[in-house]
């Protein structure tokens, strides 16, 4: 665990590389390098040292740094970074993350010969983006100033693609992270280290990763199965079939096993598996934002009908039921909007503004037979405007025990509703059919959860 | 089949409302009513008329008019409406386009009458949105200045709310729209009226249907059946589940069968079903960008690992193959790129700009083992720059007879190299499930096909 700790924690960091190397095929370049100096200059907090080949950025070697520091990430072809390795280890640094790829047998063998001798931690080889910490700014990313906002989800990927394209998504709809792991080849650091890890971390509610296989199957059924007592784990699972499968096996070295052996364990493990990284996004930002969905009931109240009733058929899809909604919610509504029927999927017409929807999710929202309400407004067809989607966050805050998602499906409209909601705890879909997707996760997940005393009484 | 046209092609077009009736709940509004003489104004090139109740946006009757014009279009509460669609019948209008609801049986049933006696051909009530001909500029929305571009799909919606989510996608995403028709409770021009009509319109290519309910089914089935020969069709059905199908019935008042009757109509008439509002519009985009897809046989080329492998994954599920490539091909990649392995799915390796892409896309799309080709393009965690993106289109232009579709997976990534091959051939998506389905429903549709020439030889 400490080792762990200083991938993410570190006091101090190395960046080791060269500002000349340039690979013909493969990632060492003094581009790459320049990167991550200048993204952790920027945002990490702690001390950061730099080692040039050359000395054009910095010292020529990490002997002539004032002070040995915790954690180095190194940015050289296989060769030199394991030379590098090498001395990191006997001077006493306590964790790397080795960026780059192309190892040979020999130089993985060598890397958990120094793991061995000198009890250093390694992330990688091959996780091409390393770690972000947004606490403390730690960020190895070669791209400059790509930073997310800091939030509870952490992300743990075998892929430094998939890693890539979640980490844009979260950037570009301003998802918070907590940490970000990009594992590459598993030598030493691995799902059941990180998840460990995360389990304690605790600026992290919901984790998400992505694996293509797994060494220590035992072990995280073991440890996920207590882990989500407390914290959400999703997952997608890369190489499902055995087209991909076989492709997977070159390209991080792991053994992955049949599709059917994985679902098992992720069963007894109780994490809840997904299918693509929109999903797995989708839901990571419900489970950290709503409270938990302790019923199947769920109501619909919207603008329009036809996107109604796509969220209906979504809802039982995943698994849920249209709550049947009390007389008195009923009569709340119909009595005061004359021409609206309140019966659930309620439709508040067209033309409904802030104040019909307040009403409705007020009601709603009150009823003993809703654990759960979509809130569907669509701004085109109809006459609702972005700023009036606050008004579903304000009654929200009011009923904190029962999880409330929006829906402003479409494009530009749904952008603008997302920003309008943003600072909120509402989870905004650009479809009826993610949303309730995201619901169904949240339901799934309370099923895993410890019981709440209140459960107990 | 006049009338239909009158809907989409009048000559002159009269707005009959009025600038100070307002429903307490309901869309008749002088809001709605500007919007909808703003974008006629603005949009169509035939003449537009105003009769506004008080007479203060245009006379106050259609008698007033020099010429009785082609096509009406009504936003008045029911009782007015019905009043006013008697004198256009009455003075030979052709069509009539009911944007507002909340028709009472009498209503519907005196509509049927003048259907009857006139001829007048009818499209609603209850469409809120009614029409959009990007040819001709015909636009009866009354959000200002919504008009998507000119392009070859249509689109049919059942539902306002759908529709508009299409419509607000389209605009989002500049995807081109030849016509687009809400046409609410179908009183009289239905699903097959408008199948006729664009089924002869030689601006559309490929019509998208949203519908909860049918009345005529065996006719849809028949004429459905001829048009997929040429022209795909792709159909979303709302109200699958028994919920939602009996709000279905309360909301545009169709009967709505069971799911397992319209999917065998669905599968007898040639009608692609797809799930939701994302996929119909992904799938319309590459039927009508890209060639058909002549086998089964898919190539991935990418500059990452991991969302490779869920390509692959997600090409195997939507019932499709991961092409075995020629020596040739093999050869001609690793001999130009030493470290590069030319098995698919294809690792350019994350340095890969627009150099390798050419010369493996061009290798694989020579290749006569490969059908159709998956390019993945990361910019995060690679060094590819969107302006390489180009290449891919380039390259793909001397191909025509293979489809080539893009994946840069992610958010702000994907916007950006969705900007550079915009105007290109090429559809781009942000998750390569997303494009892997689009290519399943290009290889489902040409199964479908009228055989080409060259395939009888």
């Amino acid at each position: 665990m400490t080792g762990v700790k200083s991938i993410f924690e570190p006091e101090s960091v190395v960046l080791i590389g060269s500002s000349r190397i340039r690979e013909k095929v493969g990632m060492t370049s003094p581009k790459m390098f320049d990167g991550v100096i200048y993204n952790m200059n920027k945002f990490f907090v702690g001390k950061t040292y730099v080692v040039d080949l050359e000395g054009n950025k910095g010292v020529k070697s990490i002997d002539e740094l004032p002070k040995i520091p915790e954690m180095a990430v190194i940015m050289l072809p296989p060769n030199l970074a394991i030379e590098q390795a090498k001395i990191c280890a006997q001077n006493g640094v306590k964790a790397l993350v080795l960026l780059i790829g192309g190892c040979m047998v020999a130089q993985y063998q060598e890397l958990l010969r120094l793991r061995k001798k000198f009890g250093i931690r390694i992330l990688g080889p091959n996780t091409i983006m390393g770690v972000i910490n947004t606490i403390n700014g730690l960020n190895t990313i070669f791209h400059r100033d790509v930073m997310p906002l800091k939030g509870d989800i952490a992300v743990v990927s075998q892929s430094g693609g998939v890693g890539a394209c979640l980490l844009d998504l979260a950037c570009c709809q301003e998802i918070g992270v907590s940490k970000f792991a990009f594992v590459g080849d598993k030598i030493d650091i691995d799902d059941v280290d990180l998840l460990g890890y995360l389990s304690q971390d605790e600026n992290t509610k919901v984790i998400c990763l992505y694996m293509e296989g797994l060494k220590r199957g035992r072990e995280f059924i073991e440890v996920a199965r207590e882990i989500v007592r407390t914290k959400p784990i999703l997952v997608i699972k890369g190489g499902v079939t055995r087209e991909a499968a076989r492709r997977a096996m070159s390209h991080t070295a792991s053994l992955v096993g049949s599709d059917v052996i994985f679902d098992a364990a992720f069963k007894k493990a109780g994490v809840i598996r997904v299918d693509d990284i929109e999903q797995l996004l989708n839901s990571a930002v419900v489970l950290s934002k709503q409270p938990r969905l302790s019923g199947d009931n769920i109501a619909i109240i919207s603008n329009v009908g036809g996107p109604a009733i796509l969220a209906a058929d979504a809802i039982v899809k995943n698994g849920l039921k249209l709550a049947t909604l009390s007389e008195k919610t009923r009569l709340t509504i119909e009595k005061r909007f004359r021409g609206i029927e309140a019966v659930n999927p309620i439709d508040l017409i067209a033309d409904a503004r802030k104040e019909r929807y307040s009403i409705a999710l007020e009601a709603v929202l009150s009823d003993p037979n809703v654990d759960g309400v979509m809130v569907i407004n669509m701004l085109k067809s109809c006459f609702f405007e972005p700023e009036d989607a606050l008004v579903i966050a304000e009654i929200a805050d009011k009923h904190e025990d029962k999880p409330v998602v929006d829906v402003p499906a479409g494009g530009e409209d749904f952008i603008s509703v997302q920003k309008v909601l943003r600072k909120t705890r509402i989870p905004v879909y650009n479809l009826p059919e993610k949303a309730a997707e995201a619901m169904g996760t949240l339901r799934i997940h309370n099923k895993k959860r410890k019981p709440r005393d209140s459960d107990l009484v």
